[in-house]
This record gives C-alpha cells, structure tokens and sequence, in this order.
C-alpha cells in the first residue's frame, strides 16, 4: 500500500529544507535559493543531462557523488551558471558557503542552478542570504524549498509518499521544477527526491535510472533538453529498514514507490508547462516491443501542430497520425486506432488506420478538459508506454519571447 | 551565369499551367485545384516524405513514375486525401480525370493533394472544374497552379533561372507551398520543379536526391514532416541541349541551377512559415564533417525556444548554446562562436563556448530585421551546413489552434 502524505521531502525522517529569496531573482520577494539538508549522510542516487554544452554545477556534482555519498543540495534560481569562464568556481563556492554555515563536508553537498543561461552568477546575494536560508531550516520546509527553484513555474510541485518495507513504515518525498527548456534525456529539470529508506548504492542508482526512462524521460514541454537537467535521489536510511542490497520484494516496493512520486512530478511538470492550459497523457498499447511504444507516445506528445490543435480544442487527429507516421517506429498504418479521451466522455476517432464518423458535439466536450487522453493502440503486441505533454498556446510564445529582458 | 527570369514552371519550354476555385476551398475564389502539363513526355524525378502514415497520392504517383515518365500534374488543396478508406481509388480518379480532358496517358498523370488528414476529398467539385481548369492552361499560368497550390502559405513561392548547357540556353522553375507541418525529411511540401533541359533519367534523379538533402531537407517550420510531401522535377527535353548522361560540366552547371531554385524555394517556404515573422538562417562552419555540421544547424533552428527568443527579438543565445548541445553531433563545447547578423548589423556573443560582453543595442537592432542569421563557429574543420527556419509566433498558435474548425 502506497499512501500519499504530506510534507514533501521533509516527509523522510531526518530533511529538513528551507527556501529563501536572496535577491538573485529581481522580483521582490520571489524566493531563489533552497537548501536541503540530511540528519546524517546519504546515499545518493543521481541522473544529469545528456546535453552537451553543461551547466557547471553539474560538473560538480558529479566529482562530489564520485563516492556516492551527499548530505545536502544548495541550489538558485534565476541564473543557470551555464556558458560562464568561472562557472566551476562559483558552483564550487556555493558548495563551500553551505559545507560553512552547516557543518557538512564540501564534497557532500550537492549544486544545482536554474535560469538564465550564459548569464553571470553573482555570489553576494548568496553569500548574505547563507546565514538566513540556514537559520529557516525545519521540518515543514519543503513548500519553501520548492518555491525557490521555481522559474516559469506557476504551480508548486511536491509530493511525499508512505509505504512498508520488511515491516518497517518508511518514507519517500519529492520537489521538482519544470516549465520550459523540458525534453528530459537522461533525467529532468530539477528534481529532488529524500527517502529514509536503508538501501545500497548500486540498488538506489539502478532504481533511479530505472525509472526515470519511463517518467521523466517520457516528458516534453517543448522539445529542448535543457543544460542543467537533474534528478537526485538522497536516501539516509534512518527508517532502519533491513538494508535493500539486491532484487526482490523490498526492492519492488520500493520501486512502487518511487515510480508513484515521480509519475506525480511528471505530471505535474507536463501540466504546468510554460504557457500550457492542458495536460496531455499519451497511452500507446498494443506495440511488438517497449521501445516502439515509447516512440510512439514521445513522438505524438512533442509534435507542435498535436499540441496547438489540443489547446485550440480541434479533434484535428490527423495530426496524430502524422506523428505516429515520422516517429522513426516500425508500425503497420493500417492496425492504428485513436481516441481521446477526458472526463468529459471518450470519442473514437480512427479505426485500423482510416477516420470513423464521430460526433463533434462530443469531441468538443471530450477536449474542453484540462486532462486530456491521447490513446493509441498500434495492434495486437503486448507492450505499452505512456508519456506526459502539454498544449502550446499563445502563453507559451510570450513567455519565451520575452524571458530574459 | 545563373540569371532569374520571370514565368515560373512555365519559363521551361513547352510547359503551361492553370489554377482555378473548383470550390474544395470554402472561402469562394481561393484556387484550389491547379493543373501543369507539358508538350512531350518528360523524364521526371521524385523524391516523398519518409513518413509511414503516406497520403493516397504518393502510392498513386509511385506506381506512375515507376517507369519515370510523366507529362502532367494535378493537385488540390484543402483536403490532403490521407487516411481515407478510398483514398487511393480517389486519387486515381483524380488523374484519370486529367487524362481524359488532356488527351494524357492516365500512369503519366501526377498527383497531389495538401490541406486536412483525414477529411474525405470529394471528387463533384473536380469533375466540375476539370474543363474550366484545362482551358485556363497557359504560358502564364505557373502564378495561378502556385496560388491553388497555397493553404495557409500567405506569400507565392516561384522562381525561374535561365542558364546555358553546351551552349544552349535552358530553363528551370519551380513553385512550392509550405507553411506547417513543414520540416522535410527526403522531400518537401509540395514543389513542382520544371526544366526544359535534356538529362537521362537517372541524372535528373541523381540531381534532385542529392540537391534536397542539402535545400529542403535542411528546412523546418514546425519539425512535423508531413504525410505529403512530395518534390517532383519534369525534364522535357525541349531546349535540345546535349543530353546529360553523366557527371561532368554539363551536370554541374544544372546542379547549380537545381540549387539556386530549391535554395530560393527553400528560403520562401521558411520565411512564409506558418505564422513567421522572421526568416531564421543558421550557417554552421569549421565543423569537421557535413553531418555533423547539419545536426548543429538543423537543431539550432528547430528549438522552441531559439524561435520563440526570435520572435520576442531577445539575445537570449544560451538557447542556441543549448540547442547545440543537445544536437546530438559530436562537438567540442569549448569551441563554439556564435554571432547574430542581419541588415542591422552583426552581434558577437560566445567565443569558445562562453559568453563575452555584448551590446543590448547592438543586438535589439540585429534582431529587429525580418531575416536574421545565426551563425556558429565550432572550430577548425573544413565543413559547413545551412538550415533555414522560422520564428515561432501567437499567429502560428492561433493558426492551428484554428486550423480544421
């Protein structure tokens, strides 16, 4: 039994988190810089871009995970330390401001910075926040922290979950930022995962890399893998479980777990894409192999004209077909069968390929929702995939059009 | 000496062409139906969209141009006739019409159709047009087949060249239409090429495969390739030049004409995207193959948020920075310049991956023109690429948000 609790990543027994704004953000009050922390030393888990230009803090964190060991996350918005000649420096100066103030170790903190890229990161606004961000640390923190990476982002994103192992109640929670510059590879914009689960570092890794291609990866905003894309598992084991060292039950469990708060994020990154006013979940069933599935679903969800026609709420489902059609997957065209579907009704739309006759009146009904299903089935072949997208709207181009003036 | 001409398709000996409003179109007088036909018999290439969902009239013209011969044209617009249960059946009435009113063998007849998946096209509006289309066919028809051609292209897109093979003046043209779902993989939207050129079959072929991987191939407004896509070069043979049979200077001198039309063509179906404001063109050098160099720009100009940044007219340039790297093309980071040029002058933002001080004056005036260039340095290769694009707008959102309705 997985149940959702609150508290976000101070749900795990021994986080604490708080969320500041120190003035790196021009909007008053907006706040820019979070702070995470652990009791004790975690194992830790972590997936980054596949972009090739990086943003520096990932270089970072990639050193200080060498061991596989964090306590802590400092992370900014409003500037994405990406394409700067002293990135490194600063990352690694961002690192020392919060091993000082908080008595970790400097290779036990995490970085992480969102925004603006090739834009400089200033160190003073951190530097005289530190003393505050530390001193607002606290169990309830977790709404805080997830404000403060916030860029675009107009709905908090949180999660915590409960759940049992080998008898033992344990915990796991999360934070994430999305909005634009989302086409995860490898991981996403900005998530921060806690547990208190007890499990080794070979088996938290392969449960974060596990998952994360069938969520975070399955998500587009808008076609762009950003510089800074992250996701950071902490596990601190103070749930005192019997420790997770290999497959089995506890492991599956824990797996359950994880897959429920990151398909949560997901979701709520892909709803609250920049500009969107639609959720968009695409269900592709029936495909030979997994792989033709997630094709499918990925392709539909990223294709500009798919998503204009949901925001324009025009059963236009021959733009989905086309989709399906350049997905690079082996399909048979005659075997495709399309609905969409809401909580406003089901209306079928294409049957082995060719359009079927169907009720606008009930299409309009169908994607007048703010949750619309894209369901597809390729066939008789045992696999499925789902993936997570918004619509594009008139939002979407002026917030991108005018982001960094 | 390449020298542009007036006619269009029909600056080509022996070709004549019509457009009329046969009323597939709702909005009376918007030509939707367009006819080309040509004296002799001629040698013809085609290239088509890679997508599996095909429109009806790409198996009709495969099966037409098997022997590659054909003398004729006939398109609509409005309906793309794809994912129909009787498509292939209509879209060989279509030419069996065109045959029967111009005396033309029906396998010599190609098709095409462009406008809305999976709306049924209906044949009445054909049949009544048929004679009235037939008896506008003209020396000066190329502007009116180019208007009926047209969706939701606001501009005409023709060009003619006049140039001499072995001493005998020849000619090429060309119409296109573009606008959305327009990013071209072995073939573009729909653009009908003529020459009066002598030229083997395979030559012809051989010139227009490699031609578009180098014009249309490196185009996207929306990186949707459609289900129509269709490029197709009629050779008649009528300027009696020595027959092109092999490479050589012959074959080069066409080549160079093939490819001012498909560049002239290419830049007018990018600049008139679907809601454009700005022609993007991104010029990527000292790459040290063409692949990689063609990855770089391609991606560059298929970035929501390089597009979006374009519209807004905003130095954003860590979104080019970010496009690249994520390209997929094996780069070296530390490498990249990147400049913005137009009318307005030339803006210098990154050298060797990270961002040097620019003017925000400077830039506002480069970025103020209609046709901006992105250019992109990655180091010391021999090898360079164009792609062209467009901005993303509100207009392109409203467009297909409204589309189908």
């Amino acid at each position: 039994m997985i149940k959702k609790i609150q508290g976000g990543i101070c749900a795990s027994k021994g986080f604490k988190a708080s969320g500041i704004h120190c003035g790196m953000r021009r909007k008053p009050g907006k706040k820019d810089l979070a702070l995470i922390v652990s009791e004790v030393p975690c194992v830790t888990a972590a997936v980054y871009t596949t972009n090739k230009v990086k943003g520096a803090p990932i270089t970072v964190n990639k050193q200080h995970l060498a061991d596989g060991i964090s306590q802590a996350v400092i992370c900014n918005s409003g500037v994405a330390n990406t394409c700067n000649i002293n990135g490194i420096e600063i990352a690694e100066a961002m690192c020392k401001l919060a091993a000082d103030y908080t008595g970790i170790k400097e290779d036990d903190i995490i970085v992480a910075s969102t925004g603006v890229i090739g834009a400089e990161l200033k160190l003073d606004p951190i530097i005289n926040g530190m003393p505050f961000l530390v001193s607002q640390l606290s169990d309830e923190g977790s709404i805080d922290a997830c404000r403060a990476i916030m860029t675009t982002d107009k709905h908090v994103k949180e999660i915590a979950v409960e759940f049992e192992i080998g008898g033992v109640t344990c915990h796991l929670g999360g934070i994430g930022k999305g909005s634009g510059m989302i086409h995860p590879n490898m991981a996403t914009m900005l998530v921060f995962l806690t547990t208190d689960v007890k499990i080794s570092h070979d088996m938290l890794q392969k449960a974060l890399s596990g998952d994360v291609t069938k969520t975070f990866n399955m998500l587009s905003v808008d076609g762009d893998t950003s510089t800074n894309d992250m996701a950071v598992l902490m596990a601190n084991g103070m749930a005192n479980n019997p420790e997770i060292t290999e497959d089995g039950e506890d492991f599956y469990r824990f797996m359950r777990a994880l897959n429920t708060v990151n398909v949560y994020l997901s979701r709520c990154i892909a709803g609250d894409g920049e500009g969107a006013s639609k959720l968009l979940e695409c269900v592709v069933t029936g495909a030979d192999d997994e792989e033709t599935a997630k094709k499918v679903a990925k392709s539909v969800i990223c294709s500009s004209l798919v998503k204009t026609a949901m925001f324009g709420e025009d059963a236009n489902w021959g733009r989905v077909l086309c989709a399906i059609g350049y997905s690079g997957a082996d399909i048979d065209v005659s075997k495709i069968d399309l609905d969409f579907e809401s909580q406003g009704g089901k209306v079928a739309l294409c049957r082995d390929g060719c359009g079927i006759p169907f009720s606008e009146e009930l299409a309009s009904r169908v994607l007048h929702e703010q949750e619309i299903n894209i369901n597809i089935g390729l066939g008789d072949g045992p696999c499925k995939a789902t993936a997570w997208g918004c619509d594009l709207s008139y939002e979407y181009v002026k917030i991108n059009g005018e982001y960094r003036s």
